[in-house]
């Protein structure tokens, strides 16, 4: 163990003199510069590189959003928004050409019945199940179905990363799924519900009020289980969803695989509360692509002491800001690699 | 006028119910509908693109640098680094590659004879003189001179725009530089000069109190004459430098040729106070790329009620912060023109 450790500690000390010798002045690159010693660390590396990056979009649908309490867009809008994906008309998938990344959209069960009309080498069906139950009246799914997605989940990265993938971003689409993960937060945080609520795609202040007390009601319903069998899995399975369980399980493989994470926003950063219950070290290899302006992701961001790069008011979803945070973690190795140093560049350092 | 007016009010909303069109929520990109909307603006069209983006380096000396009284690296580090640009091996070389930037190197004013060795294409012979003259004995520079640093960086940019060039980020090289800025902060903003001092490219506490205690009182020696005749022109020719100047010009001529102007840190930011104070409109143009660590930025940012997209602790100068800023310029745009609208996905809007 201390062997490891002193390893470790001799690769950082490399790491961080490597970047201290770049020509330009002693930590002038400010983030960029833990990002590269980070991506060293996690690669165990003085030249780590950037392959095959790629954002993966969970979609799911959630049994409360029928009801129309928390959600101003009907349900069938994750169905409709998941072939937007396909025919490449999202956010997403510009961002994604823009930056060369790939994409790939995974049903982690929505409601709707596809009838295999899908065969894009981009999608994969693993649907869980048509949308998860309506979290008011019964669990969101069974305990069966939390442990299948997140092994979905798992499989779905070690793919990605058996293909070459070393840099990876998680996205969602699901209407209603701002309130899973505002309930995933209380249970993980401890925050008060009403402070993990926010607007989500923009409910008006009436619809805010009922969306609000309509969570603290599904919290307080579910709590006695959660607390009586208290895990990840038993948070999954009461509050849902099928995405975020399959993102769950993602981020484990990520770190499992060693990749570098780029963490997205509001319901991705629930997914990752979860988890770094199951694997601690999960935190270490990620890197958080931005705040959200939803409401809650700046305490989730604080209670994981993440620094996100990114501050752009956005709260869309589907990996957008992992998308545009990838190109700085880029910029970061880039910089580690290609940057002459002060002695061969002739460069004169600090008198 | 009132047309004119109208007709921008009109491509306003035209462009606003554009973005407001696209499959996302309302407001849900944040910053980059805002860029997008602005970049609609400048250009004059729905249809806003990038065309051979391109950093602008200006190199100059100081000739207080020879002191040391401000600065801890040597005055020959600027012509170091102008060859560093040369070879490729600096920060700026590896941020425009990556984002495919054009990158021009301008000899401002370095103090030192290349004997005509220079023949890259992406090497600009401006020279102004042989570094500034020292502030704490005379102004750095003569009346003429400033005027003719200001014409070249005009010069410099309108062949640039006439190459094709509509998106354009500037960035310098000079030892002794951030103090310059300081001073032309203080003299343009009013802010005392001890709040405009930072720790430039790295200073101990000791030379800290020296550069401060130094400027002020160069502030005060050069402050009649500058009150005399209160001009961008006035404030240059005193506090210099060659390559602020030249960028004074630079922005000046961007904002004529309706270019996308993506502004850099706090030496450029000084040189933007001076082009909106002689021609107001250049701020219309202006995306700002990021708050510099270096301490005046966010002053000289909010003065100018500047929202800067990145916060990273960067502080190398150079245009770094616009190279790496100008990717996220570039998805704005690229979300307007190719993401689908609600109507052509056959996606619901809200109820």
């Amino acid at each position: 163990m201390s062997a490891t450790v002193s390893t470790v500690t001799s690769l950082q000390q490399a790491l961080q003199h490597k970047i201290d010798c770049k020509t330009k002045p002693h930590k002038a690159l400010g983030r960029l510069e833990r990002i590269a010693l980070q991506a060293g660390l996690i690669q165990n590396t003085l030249t780590p590189s950037i392959s095959r990056p790629q954002i993966i979009v969970f979609a799911g649908d959630h049994g409360i959003a029928a009801t129309g309490l928390v959600n101003p867009y009907p349900q069938e809008v994750t169905a409709q928004m998941v072939l937007n994906f396909l025919s490449g008309g999202a956010a997403i998938n510009v961002f994604c050409r823009q930056h060369q990344l790939g994409l790939t959209v995974v049903d982690a069960g929505v409601n709707f019945n596809w009838n295999d009309s899908i065969t894009d080498a981009g999608f994969i069906h693993a649907k869980i199940g048509y949308g998860t139950k309506n979290y008011l009246e019964q669990p969101a799914m069974s305990a069966a179905e939390a442990e299948l997605a997140i092994a979905k989940g798992r499989e779905i990265v070690a793919a990605a990363a058996a293909s070459g993938c070393n840099c990876i971003g998680f996205g969602e689409m699901g209407i209603g799924n701002t309130s899973s993960a505002a309930l995933i937060m209380s249970a993980v945080t401890g925050t008060p519900v009403e402070d993990c609520v926010g607007r989500g795609t923009g409910v008006s202040d009436e619809q805010f009020t009922v969306k609000t007390t309509t969570l603290q009601s599904v919290f307080r319903k579910h709590l006695p289980a959660i607390v009586a069998s208290p895990s990840p899995y038993t948070i999954l399975q009461h509050f849902g969803g099928f995405e975020i369980a399959m993102m769950t399980g993602a981020f484990v493989e990520a770190a499992a695989q060693k990749m570098i994470i780029v963490v997205d926003g509001f319901i991705t950063t629930a997914a990752l509360l979860l988890a770094q219950l199951i694997n601690k070290q999960a935190m270490d290899y990620c890197i958080f692509a931005h705040t959200s302006h939803e409401k809650g992701h700046e305490t989730m961001l604080r209670y994981l002491h993440a620094e996100p790069l990114l501050q752009l008011d956005m709260r869309l979803g589907e990996g957008t800001g992992a998308a545009l945070a990838i190109p700085l973690v880029q910029s970061a190795v880039l910089f580690l690699n290609e940057m002459a140093s002060f002695e061969t560049a002739g460069v004169s350092n600090k008198e």
